[in-house]
């Protein structure tokens, strides 16, 4: 596919949509953005600039200058969609909101153009049954930062296509994002169901005293997430035997089973337990100096990208 | 402390015993190696040094003959623990097996020498309750491979003394290991609570369609296991917010709640379920391949391990 060729409209430039901004333009799309509040997209643009100018100190973008070259911000939502063949509403979690840019933008966007959502907690199904273009309508839900953790989870709802599913995937790969197709609408999609059965565990772990918070973390950072930043959890079980999953299976199943019996992670948390957590992570990194780890987070999550996307690394995996 | 003042023993030269022996190598430690199979032991010694040469090229250790130089087989358990300050046990699995090993090795250690045991599902109260040093025997449970994943989870069973829980996590840390401390005897310890609470899900996820298995696969390695390679799921949360923890619990705690209810992490999966995803995984990576794939693993590992402990990252981590 022609990055060139594929104009796309994002709408909403708040942080979300500024990661998905920085995505399409990164791989060389034609993006026009648009925001019903003028100066939060002139902010936004400024925030694009330097998260680019990162990106390219990192050694992930050749050029900042080039990235940037490819935004262009339009003063009505019609001139942002005019032409573009996807469109990626990112504006504020309420259903109303949704419904309305929903109607809004299938009545403006070219025929030919799948419309995606950014919503992380809103089924589509809530916003989009009113819509008369609801077929090329789903959810397109991105992790945080898009440009530096991959995953975009497609979630059609109930009148979205299999052409416009499949349109979508096919624009995802194509600027470098790793698609996955959620069959039905769920709960949280896949990605938080998974993120907040681990939390829930962990909660009951440090709330009845096994472990501190701290420990709770480096288990996952020194111990299961070297493995899961490459790996996911099956493949991880399919290479843990020479049997491959079912011979994993077969040899731990009676105590996979017994210990998933014993799990809690729907684990009655109270405030008194996140207040100990945050206090105990607060000694760590007071709250005053959270932004300033989370610039320590992004560099780390570009360090982890080159390091997974790195051709030594792609030359040998298969997915 | 000094690595070359510390010598110990490795109990047991399987795949365990090996990934012990090359960790405590690496950090220059003497380490002294008894197998009650002394074929098997020289066997151990073959794979040491071919990891050991794996290592060097990847720039993960200066030399791999220093590393093999600093490893003696002994021919019987007395002359591999006299003098040691610590030993590691990874016998089978078998909780008889492991109140025999540590009848002997208390009998024959140095006083002040910790024993720990590479268990990963047997508790310390089953297999150390009639040895008279139980308070300095504990469970040291590694991940594996100990020298790429630095995880150890010592569990102190119910008359393990604090001096030795705190000297084991010296030791580990001395040696480049990541120690936890299991409070209190659980189940599964940490690491794989967490692991089978996310994977019980997961097989929920599969099992009732709503994605396939590589599509889960992609959504921890493309989403929630590029952060989870540096920071646990504690600090993601406190990072998540500008208000920290709690200020990212206070916003989003009625949607946590919610879903964590409509989790079903202990579903009830079926022989069916396994032999399906076993079935894809092996489209993929066939069970011939395994061993080759189990290569990669490693590779990806050691890429992984250079990123997180590369001096630009180590310098702003505070853990």
């Amino acid at each position: 596919m022609e990055m060139n060729a594929l104009p796309v409209a994002c709408i909403g430039a708040g942080p979300i949509g500024q990661g998905w901004i920085l995505t399409f333009a990164r791989a060389g799309c034609a993006v026009r953005v648009y925001d019903s509040d003028a100066a939060n997209a002139e902010q936004a643009l400024i925030r694009i600039a330097k998260s680019a100018a990162d990106l390219e100190q990192a050694g992930l973008v050749e050029s900042a200058d080039a990235l940037v070259a490819n935004v262009r911000l339009c003063s009505t939502m019609e001139a942002a969609v005019e032409g573009v063949s996807y469109v990626q509403e990112s504006v504020r979690e309420e259903v109303q909101v949704k419904k309305d840019v929903f109607l809004a933008l299938d009545a403006l966007a070219p025929a030919g153009a799948v419309i995606g959502s950014s919503t992380s907690e809103i089924a589509g199904s809530r916003f989009l049954e009113s819509v008369p273009g609801r077929s090329r309508c789903l959810v397109a839900h991105p992790v945080n930062p898009p440009y530096l953790v991959p995953l975009v989870e497609l979630c059609p709802a109930p009148w979205t296509s299999q052409e416009s599913v499949e349109r979508a995937r096919q624009i995802m790969e194509a600027v470098g994002q790793a698609p996955i197709i959620v069959r039905k609408e769920v709960s949280g999609f896949i990605l938080n169901r998974l993120q907040f059965a681990l939390m829930g565990e962990a909660l009951h772990l440090v709330g009845e005293g096994f472990c501190s918070a701290e420990d709770l973390d480096k288990t996952i950072k020194h111990g299961l997430g070297r493995r899961w930043a490459f790996m996911g959890p099956m493949e991880t079980a399919h290479l843990n035997s020479i049997d491959g999953f079912g011979g994993y299976f077969r040899k731990y199943d009676h105590i996979i089973r017994k210990m998933i019996d014993d799990l809690q992670p729907a684990y009655r948390y109270d405030t008194q337990l996140l207040d100990r957590v945050h206090e105990e992570l607060s000694a760590v990194t007071p709250v005053a100096e959270v932004p300033r780890r989370q610039v320590w987070r992004d560099r780390m999550l570009m360090r982890i990208a080159r390091s997974v996307s790195h051709p030594e690394a792609a030359q040998e995996d298969r997915s």
